[in-house]
């Protein structure tokens, strides 16, 4: 049985010039857990003939519209003016939305502002709003339901959870409700992990899948009625697909994974970096708690801070360069010395868009990872902007550090 | 003379499902100055059907439609198939694409999945894409135009500025160009930058605004006809309110700000970071060139880290604690000395959520400013989250050190 459609409508000439739209980001889990999929959101400007017809067009397809924003008791406001062209009806004073509002401000006659916020499209049901003057209304258009709500979050979101949640459900008892797991991925391109999971997509035609790339990730996204249990029999399969190539689910971050391990084998660790410029210590130092494991990072950009901080000998930079693996070794070694750490990893290469040369290409990266006096090398060569080679570069060690703690 | 419409078309089913929508905010700028205003965004998940009927519909209604997304070799991309379903056109191979990709990837033959990225709609111009395998594609039907982009900022970025700005400009010669300008502010809240530029809000009535909030910056855009000249006006206007607290324009980040001064001035830079850990090294060498005077950071995260690098006293530690304006001045005169650079900082305090005690509270951070042996220090307390915390004092202090070099 498969999730129905919800439409999502976002109005505001504002998300249309340079504001985030946070809404479907947060819609999307509670609709979900009601047995929602969001299958379309349009964003229109404060005009009543865009959204109107942004309505028309969701109703046709969806069972459940959700309209943010544009109930305000400002000139812009034209929400309610758009969903009583939509549907055809008039706009009418709420007697009972100009009681609350009377007691709410302690006013005998409410000001023209207030008691236009009165005005409901006829037939609606009015949702009570305790953090704000714009009431939610509920349309029914046939089997259909049209829910207006207001923009702010602090406004719309205590209206959800204390009444539309179960409106919601009740009007819509069939709606199955969705079991969603994402698959975080290191160490494989996109179109190698789609090959690789191409049977698990196969193997469950009743769930949906999604593919999302980052720089050297893949998340990997698993959706499916609650009821039919898929998930309980995908997660094994997956993981078994995917061994140690997994680094993690939902929200874990490979420095979340990283940490975690370190954390629990009671060990400490230390970075070297030059490419990546602090931003690997940026990721490991971004999970709370972190101070538990990780002690410190030089960041040597130059040559001087190379040999002054980390102890690279000269002769290594004279004879391989910065950007070598025997350049990575000693960086590594040397943040481990000086910090007294357990483990220690190295970052150098070229993240351009200048200074690559035939030899050593814009995207050469070495790396070096130290147990002790043991190191590993590796060399790799990403592309792209200078922003996704560092962020490759990055993500490559903390997963190596990973695999290496298992 | 009124800006033409144009409509966004995002597809992708994480857009639906937890990613946040970043295309609108950035091509709206881009597309006011080529005199175009978005009118409609519709996102839709991977489907063809969906994204079929959200081409249909803003073809429709407006002159340009842009498409982002779903131009990638896995199976939920399907964005050209839903083009040409659309459009009643048939897919062909280009031979010029084919061509392209071989020799960028020396093969002779290209495997399936390389090879399908070679697909077109048929009429349509293919735009090259340096930074991945998925070509653009301009299709024009009638008047009307649509270009199918692939998702990634890093490769949709420089086709548009390469070609497609050129292409649209030439497909449109009517449409009115918009001028816009982005003023980047720090140091400043949003009601406090709001109530400063309410009087260039109100002394030009024919120009735009939008205001928006990052980590500790502001950023102001004002738009208006480029016929009217209206910017020539606004911007020394707003920059004689702003003063110091404009650091620059359009794209440019406080680490470029601070970049160039240092360059100018032939200076050094090291750094030396706790509760950042490593943050503000990453956006100071996010910068390419930086080399030229970012020498490098020491992230000292840990206690043994800030005495045994940086040559911060034990009894500092003991008498003020490691989250403190003394044990600051210590650590960035350590890393002045360690690094042998002209200008160091240092950044700690607590990122939070825990750690917080009643003296000092999560969001507490002390800095240190070095030039030579003077020091500048100072205290602040950041809101929300960890990760809002980290970016705050991260930027506080680029731009303390930039308007140090003023």
């Amino acid at each position: 049985m498969h999730a129905l459609k919800a439409e999502m409508i976002c109005t505001g000439s504002e998300l249309l010039s340079g504001k985030l739209n946070l809404y479907v980001p947060l819609f999307h889990e509670r609709l979900a857990g009601l047995g929602f999929r969001i299958t379309r959101e349009q964003s229109s400007g404060d005009d009543i003939g865009e959204i109107s017809s942004c309505m028309a067009g969701a109703l046709e397809r969806s069972a459940l519209v959700l309209v943010c924003g544009g109930l305000g008791p400002t000139f812009d406001d034209v929400t309610r003016q758009a969903a009583a062209r939509t549907l055809k009806r008039r706009l009418v004073r709420s007697k009972a939305c100009e009681k609350i509002l009377s007691a709410s401000f302690s006013l005998r006659v409410l000001p023209p502002n207030l008691s236009d916020q009165c005005l409901q499209v006829s037939g609606a049901e009015s949702v009570e709003n305790r953090n704000g003057t714009a009431f939610g209304e509920i349309l029914r258009e046939g089997r259909k339901m049209m829910i207006l709500l207001p923009g702010p979050r602090g406004e719309w979101e205590p209206m959800f959870e204390s009444s539309l949640n179960a409106r919601i459900r009740e009007a819509f008892p069939a709606a199955p409700a969705v079991d969603l797991v994402k698959f975080r991925i290191a160490g494989l391109s996109e179109p190698r992990a789609e090959t690789l999971l191409r049977p698990v997509i196969r193997k469950f035609p009743g769930a949906s899948f999604t593919i999302l790339t980052g720089p050297g990730t893949v998340d990997f996204t698993a959706s499916a009625p609650a009821a039919a249990g898929l998930l309980k029999k995908i997660k094994p399969f997956c993981a078994g697909i995917l061994k140690e190539k997994l680094y993690g689910y939902g929200d874990e971050t490979l420095a979340m994974a990283a940490g975690k391990k370190l954390a629990a084998a009671g060990k400490t660790l230390s970075a070297a970096e030059s490419c990546t410029g602090g931003l690997a210590s940026g990721l490991l130092t971004s999970v709370p708690g972190c101070s538990r494991y990780f002690l410190g990072a030089a960041i040597a950009y130059s040559n001087s801070a190379k040999t002054g901080v980390l102890g690279v000998k000269a002769s290594t930079l004279k004879k391989y360069g910065a950007v070598s693996a025997q350049c990575a070794r000693e960086m590594a070694l040397g943040a481990a010395k000086k910090f007294k750490s357990d483990y220690a990893f190295a970052v150098t290469g070229i993240a351009g868009p200048d200074g690559g040369t035939p030899d050593k290409p814009v995207g050469l990266v070495f790396f070096a990872l130290a147990e002790g006096k043991r190191t590993i090398m590796f060399e790799r060569r990403f592309r792209h902007s200078r922003a996704h080679i560092r962020a490759c570069a990055a993500n490559f060690i903390l997963d190596e550090l990973r695999k290496i703690l298992e």
